[in-house]
């Protein structure tokens, strides 16, 4: 039997492997404060290239960044609260702008620094950027805006995970307006569309893309749409999110503008975000019983070279072979990039340099040894196949410059195998031969530990026959995720209803 | 005479010409939030070319990117209190983290949800850092830990300013533990010479890198270096600092390591940063009266293509030209990336978009009009010479695969034009000439408008020798700014204290 880099596999419990992972690949590490991470640089540089890849996609289709206070006033939030009952909202507040000593040799808020209106730390922008499109948006010509920004936002939380559900976290927030709803709708799915094609891509994490259910809509949006994910312990994570607003939020903002003929109109607006969460949705996809598995085009160091040195003077041709490998290596490119190689000098065993890389989930190790060096080869280890069949690591020697001359296919195969290992997962645990609600129930129940999702047919009930069915699916803790874009045509009658069904929902347990 | 494209002039009002730049070329806008701005697009995008050329520089010298939490424990702060007599710090507190309804229709804090310890704001990372050090460094193998963060900080402001001095601001923080002193030292500075290149090469800011005198030191630092900038006005900006910080940081942090003869001793740190501030550094000394002057290496379009539209449909064809010249000059490069080439569809008039783009100070427009395309030319205005000597603007008609094969380098000789023309600036308002104390006075009385900087020689003296110094200085509103790493050598005798010089440091007002 292998002897697995983590102290606990997917097997034998999920959360506790998720954690071991973040900790054994230095990913983050609590903080001193409640629900906020410190984000370490393996971690950090993962959400980097995140940012770097959907960033360009996000350019590509037209939108600029541009950055919004970390405040919100309080009134701002009045308005919001005025339409909804018993309003709570889990948000940090600013209260003074000063500290000053107690007297008691500690420190406490000077009393003569408190705000006359409590700020809030953003718990999203879409307040204050809608302030701004009013003011930016006078005429048709002014239309579309298309805005993004890359921020830190804050939503108190009381039970928190890493990457997962943290009070602080980093995200994107994209915000649109548009003169007709057809050209906010057509944007809407633009960015859903974006987000597909960065997940599948680049993140090798296959996704569906589809609308979620009336009830989970974004507040006041008129259309919400999602791509879900399945985690490895077949549950889904809502991955991203992209909101066709209507004219609601343009309504309660007041962005108007006249159009051609001098009248004034409401304009309709977007808004869609990713978050670091995304982070957690890539460990639970691709991480093994040895760590993380970072998709290459995602890896901060996608090739690491780890010289074997023995504090001898041969340490000195080792450490030059290796950097003349890393220089050969950096010329040639992958996934469209050039190569991003690294050469770990860090004073450690070898072997200890070897796992810890294999639980950060490098995508490709290679060793070099005296041995290799006169031979004029490479030891090296592909993070996807970690070990033969007969249990042993799967390292190979390989002549230096076929290694160096196949390096950018190899990490291509390796993007591309682990999207492929996922995709199958994913396509495997979608059962879709459930056709009556006692079906769903024996299913789920039958299939606790690893549940998968259900597709089903339904005729989309709404208002209190929505409530109905999301109550007796909430007593089994399922969710709709969505209605899949690309999902076959309805055909036959709503599991829930027994009217004729009008599409297909996927139902599942959910992060 | 010229009429400016800007309603005041530099001449007139500098603060309120800075001001006019700041609205005419769309770079920020209040927010509604006291001392927090919004920064549109092409303002963010400024700062985010000048993220990513330094980020590359700090990577480039080791160093790798992490994220601390937002909120900061009141009690970190608390020790650090112990040491300052009267400490009062200007920070956000947060105190609560839910807003209910008060009843009156408005919103307040919930009672109920009261922090047991409120949580500051992060005016810096400093001290959480610190704190991560100490648990990451062991043993002598833990080092260097060499280490960056780009995030947004909070220092409550009473009289705020644009990118100058802004309650919330953007930056990017290094932190950096040692083994050794000469190890600390050596990065300091460094990271001194990374920013001086950066301001230097990528933003054609010239600077004065120095040592800021004891007086200046950050608090608890052994030594802080500088970069001086000279605005438009003679006035110095400090644009950037790093800090030697010795064991003190790690005594009261406690980073310790064990040395490779098993013994503990205390790590040598460093920190370092630059700010959003350098934007504003950049408006002040490349900015005219037309508006802003963006270098060419941090432009977020270095060309805008301008269609001379008129509703008719050779419409098309002038459009197809747009897009054909676009694609030919993304192809080619400039200052080591590809060219950023724009064609601006907005609905607006053209002359309207010029003189936009003349204000946001966009290095290159091209106006292409029905004659143009026909002729196979292009109208080309640099903004760095936006003047024909009779006082028209300077636009030239070229034929096209010239303009489109000379590009590149007409980039780069705008880049160096406004380098060269700030660096003479700033030579020519050096004055060398002052050498007692009464020439200072006056020579600061007789230049008020413009004041400059004047170089002298001191003594460097310390304790209440420094204190009256400072004084003395202070009441004519003089600061030291830093004695330059490049200065001649001393020679005759301090300024101040009539004993032997021992270095020379400039003298000037400051932002």
């Amino acid at each position: 039997m292998i002897k697995h880099a983590l102290p606990v596999t997917r097997e034998a419990d999920f959360a506790a492997w998720y954690q071991a992972v973040i900790t054994g690949a230095d990913l983050a590490e609590e903080s001193g404060v409640r629900g906020c991470m410190v984000i370490r640089p393996w971690g950090y540089g993962i959400w980097e290239r995140m940012q770097r890849l959907l960033d360009d996609r996000i350019r590509a289709t037209g939108h600029e960044n541009c950055y919004f206070p970390l405040f919100i006033p309080l009134s701002y939030f009045e308005k919001e609260a005025e339409h909804v009952e018993g309003f709570a909202k889990e948000m940090a507040v600013v209260t003074h702008h000063r500290l000053i000593a107690d007297g008691k040799g500690g420190l406490m808020p000077d009393p003569e620094a408190k705000l006359e209106e409590p700020l809030i730390v953003r718990p999203t922008s879409e307040t204050v950027i809608g302030a701004a499109f009013a003011r930016w948006v006078q005429s048709w010509r002014d239309l579309p805006v298309l805005i993004n920004q890359w921020a830190n936002v804050v939503r108190w939380e009381m039970r928190t995970r890493m990457f997962l559900r943290t009070s602080e976290f980093l995200w994107q927030e994209g915000h649109t307006a548009h003169a007709t709803s057809d050209e906010a709708r057509e944007e809407t799915l633009r960015m859903l569309e974006v987000y597909r094609s960065f997940a599948e891509e680049n993140l090798a994490l296959p996704v569906v893309a589809g609308e979620k259910p009336e009830n989970e809509r974004f507040p006041g949006a008129v259309a919400t749409y999602s791509i879900e994910a399945m985690m490895q312990d077949g549950k889904a994570l809502q991955a991203g999110t992209s909101h066709f607003l209507g004219t609601n939020f343009a309504a309660a903002q007041n962005i108007r503008f006249q159009n051609k003929e001098g009248q004034f109109e409401l304009a309709n607006t977007t808004s869609w975000g990713v978050s670091t969460r995304m982070v957690g949705a890539v460990i639970m996809t691709h991480g093994d019983d040895d760590g993380l598995r970072v998709p290459p085009a995602i890896a901060p160091w996608q090739i690491v070279i780890v010289p074997m040195l023995r504090d001898t003077p041969e340490d000195e041709a080792v450490i030059a072979y290796c950097r003349e490998l890393q220089a050969a290596l950096a010329v040639g490119s992958a996934l469209g990039e050039p190569i991003r190689a690294l050469i770990d000098l860090k004073a450690a065993k070898a072997t200890v340099k070897r796992w810890g890389w294999v639980k950060k989930g490098a995508p490709v190790i290679v060793e070099v040894g005296g041995r290799d060096v006169s031979g004029g080869n490479v030891s090296v280890i592909r993070r996807d196949r970690l070990y033969r069949q007969d249990g042993k690591l799967d390292s190979q020697v390989l002549a230096r410059d076929v290694f160096v001359t196949g390096a950018g296919s190899m990490l291509e195969d390796i993007q591309r195998a682990i999207h492929h290992e996922a995709r199958a997962r994913l396509e495997k645990n979608i059962e879709r031969g459930v056709s009556d609600y006692a079906g769903l129930e024996s299913f789920f129940a039958e299939n606790v530990k690893y549940p998968g999702w259900v597709e089903v047919q339904w005729a989309r009930p709404t208002g209190a026959e929505l409530d109905a069915v999301v109550e007796k699916l909430k007593s089994l803790k399922l969710t709709i995720r969505n209605a899949p874009m690309d999902g076959a045509p309805a055909e036959g009658t709503c599991l829930f209803t027994g009217k004729p069904a009008v599409e297909r929902v996927l139902i599942g347990r959910a992060y």
